[in-house]
């Protein structure tokens, strides 16, 4: 299982809470990375954690101000990125614009997505993963997993349907070992989680417990 | 094949274009279907030739000021819509929600991509149609057919690989029977036009031409 | 005072709200507006009411697929159009280049904003009119003049300090005569509603009742 | 007058333009900034030249996935921002929006815009500055203050009428000493440039020459 750590715009301090995540993924062998906002993505890359950006444009090198170009963000040391997070959906041609651009800059792309019909739109633009996220469940308690486990599933057969290549992770609510697990079991390769580690009173404790079952 | 006549926001006279493609849809059986202004939806209608909308929003009844609600539309007369056209590009996330407000409406829908991987993803939301327009080809002199035959196969294949029901249009230079018949061969269902028609000097010569082949 | 009822895209019947509001205006001699949704303009301005569009692009005649053209708007009966309402934000150069349009066609323009900073903006493109309407209040059962007096003063002074010929209403929550007369008293020279009317289970009464204290 | 550079998304080395900025800064005396892409800030600002991010995101700490937060652009060592430039255009409420989030993060501001009517708005919203950039002059060879020298001096006159303390800069197509001395004589208090140096065979010559009739 891949835990993917977004830490969105949140008062969190990056290089923190990257340190942890990088000692944790050592001392429990899961693949464990952070995406913190574009303007740390190098502190956090120096701390030697899974470095991953929230978004890439889909652009190439010119006359693009204010976008975050694919090959900026690989300087800084980053190996993936999110692309059409629900809280940064891009048009269609955009999404299919952005995995160009990471695969273009060599770095691994997830495709996040509302539900099934959209993970199928998102596997056939050819990303490495994609990511059921639902709305409605993002930032709240409950996991995705455990309060639409059906959503998980039908993610799984949808992307399989359009391409068996390409991963499904899930994300919305995660925050336990149970959530983790209970994704695995619904076919998940990992989950995307936020606030359950970056505004936990101790992210430590709160990522150990989350890999428990997986170590 | 099924042409739809795009009339953007051309200062072409909309009601002589719905009447001559009305006269040249009844002569020749070709199914023709005009897609105005918005505003200008219900004196289309009212000329008796199929009338489209040229987007629909991704609402419901509610407070949406600005927004194309399919449920007006459908009112105004209209029975299918354009949904993601390279001038109105949508969110991945909101040609999913336009394609179900349309259908919610009644209304057929087509979703416009830019090439085969945008097709498919398109498909897999599940349209009646998608269409394939290159950006750089539309407007121009040169029909997709001529130009650039495989991206019309790769289309078709895209759709079908991902859901056989979808059909494929292709557009961006259609102007003449040739380019029809080709579009046809190349295993389109159908063609978007816009400019060959509505900027024609004689729309009626033009449209005429046109369908001649399949008359 | 002018009365602007934005009737967004709720289910109400925009014929049967226009014929009220026609009758209420003739009746009470107070200026009373509709807007309804593009694809019903037409509908609402052979009704004899005074018809607004809720939005309009910042394009001219051209390629421009799911726009609403002045033009086109104005061809349909409309005589004036919002701009940059809250559910239809715009770009800073949009909100111009949509002024600038709706002028072109020579529609009557109100561009809307959220603070008396933004009022000041707006004043700065040279609309007919701007509208301060905060959006938390928005379609609450709070009027904006009853909530938060300050916001409709700081906004009339704002549109002077930057050009005194453009008027100010303002919105939110506007549902009665004393919301109406409390307006007027703080410098506004009319209301947006919508909820207040369309929602009403007596639009004509709503509607009556609304304007009572200038008749 | 003050020079900012603006790297967008072009192929130059950062940290090559940022030194050559800086030790030219020192030499003339003439205040130089650069602004490269946010992933690449650290290390620019690690250089030492005065730096500014391209665009900072109208919002604060929270679910923000892909924002620009101001605070995390300023924790990279940067001191303002471009707001709205015309490759980055923002809704007119996300204008207000990312000048107080600037603000908020102690960073100067300086709002884009297209034309006077333009500047006008953007100097209602109180930033420290405007910068008036015709696009149809952006990337070229012509510089604003030579070929339409009046668009200068009606920003300044129309950002005066507004607010008078803030300043106003112009862009496009500035590339030598004469453009900047032009910008100076109009009014204007600094240049914003771009391919002109970040594109040039020796960017230290082109900003040393282009310095030159200030030092």
């Amino acid at each position: 299982m891949f835990v993917l750590v977004n830490l969105k715009a949140y008062a969190a301090d990056p290089v923190e809470i990257a340190t942890v995540a990088h000692d944790v993924a050592d001392e429990s062998g899961v693949r464990i990375a952070v995406a913190p906002q574009t303007a740390h993505l190098e502190r956090v890359a120096e701390t030697g954690v899974e470095t991953w950006a929230q978004h890439v444009s889909p652009v190439e090198h010119g006359s693009h101000t204010g976008s975050a170009l694919a090959e900026a963000v690989a300087d800084a040391g980053v190996v993936g990125t999110l692309i059409n997070h629900s809280e940064k959906r891009l048009k269609l041609a955009d999404v299919d614009g952005a995995v160009n651009a990471a695969e273009r800059a060599g770095l691994e792309t997830v495709v996040c997505a509302n539900n099934p019909d959209q993970v199928g739109a998102a596997a056939a633009l050819g990303p490495d993963a994609v990511a059921v996220e639902p709305p409605e469940l993002i930032g709240g308690d409950v996991s995705v997993s455990q309060a639409d486990p059906d959503i998980v599933e039908d993610a799984v057969a949808a992307a399989e349907a359009v391409d068996d290549s390409v991963d499904v992770l899930c994300g919305a609510g995660v925050s336990t070992g149970e959530d983790l697990d209970a994704a695995g079991d619904l076919g998940a390769e990992g989950v995307l989680l936020a606030s359950g580690v970056a505004k936990a009173d101790d992210p430590r404790a709160a990522l150990t417990s989350l890999v428990e079952p997986l170590s």
